[in-house]
């Protein structure tokens, strides 16, 4: 998985059926030193709900899982957690928590 | 997902009997400023419709939905949404009523 | 699907059964300007019998169907289509015709 | 698969339930001299239990085994191996015991 | 599939059950002009069996055959065939009988 910052939102009204009600966030790559790089995904957030700033995990796994119906949806992006911390070795790159104090 | 714009058609009279039927974008993609970038794919376009100077969502998806059929197809890139708008904080980087106003 | 040009052949006579008789054509990546790329792939071509020089479109759709069997080959990267033209807007980027006339 | 150097942690309490008891280790890929390049992945690692520093192999395969249950698991790379040696040629590039001695 | 030059092996004794009993070769890429590039793979080799300096072609196909088991292996990388030749229009890029003599 990548580490990603939600940095907006995509609208769609005419779609695929099998992308129905489903968020869209517009989430841009952060690289191992917690720098924003220029490469981004709009990932479907179906379930996560996270926000404009926050940072998250996401997954470029070529089979979304479909919570409600027998269609596989044709994702290939998905925000699976909000990340809390990033630790590397004894340092921390990332808490959530001082971003938002 | 990633951001596209439409800028034009492919078109085969031989290929593969699960290609049949198959409308073929050529969508080159955009960054996330906005800008168009050096990258296309030729997307599968079997149910949105969108025609050229449209952006639309484009899914990498391995495994591409067959509507009607039995075999699996092998599309590695489909059209699944047209854009209405893409949102970045406050700011509106697209806006599909803007562009065709 | 990326568009190739079709420049080469592969031959192999030790490998997996799965990979018995299947044309292997190495094929160069052609970008949206319809210039050739420093990118290649070795693509089975097993139904679509594209010869050298031709503009083909390659699908690196990750499960390829096996026409006759019941194993999946461990194929990443077929030829789907032999391309007759490549439109941009107005303009016409590739047309087979003209090519070999 | 990539070779690939344990280098911290990713922490997330809010998560799709598909990813809960997974431990996320950030990894930093190796290049083919035994150098790091700045490529990372947060990687499941369910089984191994891999150590900061250690070097891991890293599979990004699409779709990830579940041991214990039905749900596929958005994950799209794991730590699949702890590394002893790497050998090119008659030249060892990396050898775990030498490292930890 | 790409092509790619045996150039090393990777040993690991603690790993995933599902990858027990597999060779692990270092192969590094060729490109479309028979020049080495910087980038590898670890790559299964279960039943091909080539040795250093041989060429062989490299499938990173997302679901590996598993020819023995119920349990699908996390592997995304395999040495599918033993190149013999390849050719460029009427050109021989790379013969092995030449390798070898």
């Amino acid at each position: 998985m990548q580490i990603a910052k939600v940095i907006g939102t995509v609208v769609s009204s005419y779609k695929l059926p099998a992308m129905q009600g489903i968020k869209l966030s517009l989430v841009q790559f952060v690289n191992e030193e917690g720098q924003l790089i220029p490469r981004y995904e709009v990932a479907a957030d179906s379930a996560v709900g996270a926000g404009v700033e926050e940072w998250v995990l996401i997954s470029q796994r070529a089979i979304a899982p479909d919570p409600g119906g027998k269609d596989q949806r044709p994702i290939d992006a998905m925000v699976v957690a909000i990340i809390d911390t990033v630790t590397l070795g004894n340092r921390t790159l990332y808490s959530k928590k001082d971003e938002y104090r």
